[in-house]
């Protein structure tokens, strides 16, 4: 079976379809938890299959210094590894080794750096970094790629888009001919209409299957963020799945699907719960805040998710503030449960035709704030 | 309904049955697992009761302090606030304030005491213990005693353990009649066999739903407590339940079992859970050992638990090198499930009268060793 992309309807420039993978079809639009080092923290598998996912995203980065790619090559490939036999998409280490390895040196191969884990030596290029997805048994496979953090000069972010592209097409090469596996290209081009076109079209001209919208959500702003999407997404072919890396709160996930993106991840949802940060249809609740300590009443009434169902804000207060690890565990199900109920939302509003009455009550939920003081 | 011990079969000394509460039985020999501060730590209460537990231990210290008693109360009790329907027990908070709190203070009266989270202070007495664990809506509630690290001069254990039973008696009136509520004695008396028949005899003379042997597992060694519960359980009614308090590994629970022990609690399998340690049939196994690193077989291969049915070795060892919250919870989760499936088997092999058979086959698999090198 090979890796196809079904569009099933549009409203506006939104989108609703379906990936179809050998492992499992993606409803998209798709929100993608990550599970960084092999696991998606402070969740099991099944449980996140059951919050809604279709689909997880693992890091080359991370998976390349432990346990190493082979080591999970030789284990069986990464779904066995972690137990996850859905899609799984891992990123290709271009952004991550920019931001978390030591002593990086850029150069045309690739990049040169050392493990933060340990300081052992490697190179991350567009061959090894499709070598390493292949040993992960990454289902759709991302290009190598480069982004500068925004602000940057338009010159900067130029060199940098285009080096990308020469790499688009050596990971295009490395990646060979694999039925039933995908390669995404990655756009960039910063904040620059001119560059994300040019970038646009290099991809185009490779051929991927599917697109990503690289180098936002790198310190723009929402609103920069949105102009980009006004556009970039219309650069890019109808027939293919658009993702955006990286993206977001429950916000902009609504601003870039109403844009006409397809797919996102984040470690949001997961990095709040394990702060005691839930997110809910009437905005983000803190549960260390004192306010909640004798509060009875469910973190939010209306959600069908364990953490709501089984207990108080009180306790959840006590639990984040005790630093038990079930506060971590609740409020990561919470928060993915919360993140798929609204792409679910999502997809039947794109579905129905109904997307900007949609639109309208998620912002003026969130506007009415979070429940009444007790 | 009334708190109910019913005895259904012996072998030599061990006995099983079923204690019957208005939250459900209790079936004996019983593992409790402990729930420090209104949690099983990494795990969620429903995986707690799969793994086969029908009863967990709450901590009147802990939760005295951290949300409070009183708050507990407000909210419904501590079922409800941890959403553990099924029985608990508490602990007096004696224990724990002699080995947790600061700048505590020893009187007739009870126990003053700083927090050891933010140095507040309290006092501890009999009538505060009862009433705390009144609060917390305790199924099976301890009385309040204090007892001496072994190895102690014999005069200072007779002091406190005289001590003790006037506070058994202070308990017991602080009580009162709590229909569907228990209230357990504290043996207490060292390592010597005169002290013990002392305490048995002023607790039977006060009377008691259950009795528990206390002042064990404090440091004197697996052969000195043996020798201790060669003789101490004969003391007490055969017709009530047994509680050896805060015990133990697998071997001590085995043989507390043989000599006539009903219930047990322990941070063991918990606490080894969430530092790599797992217990298998074979043993203990360090997950954090190299040796582990390549091994694409399961823990313990005969072993149903999710940890075993899901992953390898290989994982399990990579998830708890990098610190990841599933190997705590996997880990958490193995052990509680072996623990729970040791005592059906104990409890299974009194019903046949096929303990000894049951006990040699637990030291030979053992003896056996872990599993062999790849």
């Amino acid at each position: 079976m090979r890796f196809q992309f079904e569009l099933q309807a549009t409203d506006g420039a939104a989108r609703t379809g379906t990936i179809r993978t050998p492992r499992g079809d993606i409803r998209t639009p798709a929100f993608m938890p990550v599970g960084t080092a092999g696991t998606v923290k402070a969740m099991m598998p099944d449980d996140v299959r059951a919050t809604g996912a279709d689909v997880i995203l693992g890091n080359t980065y991370h998976l390349m210094l432990r346990p190493t790619a082979e080591r999970i090559a030789a284990l069986g490939g990464l779904h066995r590894f972690m137990n996850w036999d859905r899609p799984i998409l891992t990123d290709s280490g271009g952004f991550q080794v920019m931001s978390l390895a030591a002593l990086r040196k850029l150069s045309e191969e690739g990049v040169r750096f050392s493990s933060h884990i340990d300081g052992s030596k490697h190179m991350l290029t567009p061959e090894r970094s499709m070598e390493i997805q292949r040993l992960l048994g990454s289902d759709i496979v991302m290009c190598f790629d480069e982004c500068p953090a925004l602000p940057a000069d338009e010159r900067i972010v130029a060199e940098s888009m285009r080096l990308s592209m020469r790499w688009a097409q050596r990971s295009r090469d490395a990646f060979g001919d694999r039925p039933g596996h995908a390669l995404f290209g990655i756009m960039q081009g910063g904040v620059s209409r001119d560059l994300r076109q040019e970038s646009a079209e290099a991809l185009i001209a490779i051929g991927f299957d599917g697109y990503a919208v690289g180098g936002l959500a790198v310190g723009e702003g929402q609103e920069t963020m949105f102009d980009v999407l006004d556009y970039a997404p219309g650069f890019l072919p109808d027939d293919k799945p658009r993702y955006l890396m990286g993206v977001g709160k429950p916000d902009d996930i609504v601003g870039a699907v109403v844009r006409g993106i397809d797919m996102m991840d984040c470690v949001l949802p997961t990095r709040s719960g394990r702060t005691g940060q839930a997110w809910t249809r009437r905005g983000a609740v803190n549960l260390r805040n004192a306010r909640h300590r004798d509060d009875p009443r469910p973190l939010d009434a209306e959600c069908s998710c364990p953490a709501c169902q089984g207990y108080s804000r009180a306790y959840l207060h006590h639990v984040v503030r005790a630093e038990e690890m079930i506060g971590s565990m609740l409020l990561t199900w919470h928060n993915l449960h919360y993140y798929q109920e609204l792409m679910a939302g999502l997809r039947g509003a794109i579905a129905e035709g109904q997307l900007a009455a949609f639109v309208a009550r998620f912002h003026d939920l969130r506007a009415e704030g979070d429940i009444e003081p007790l």
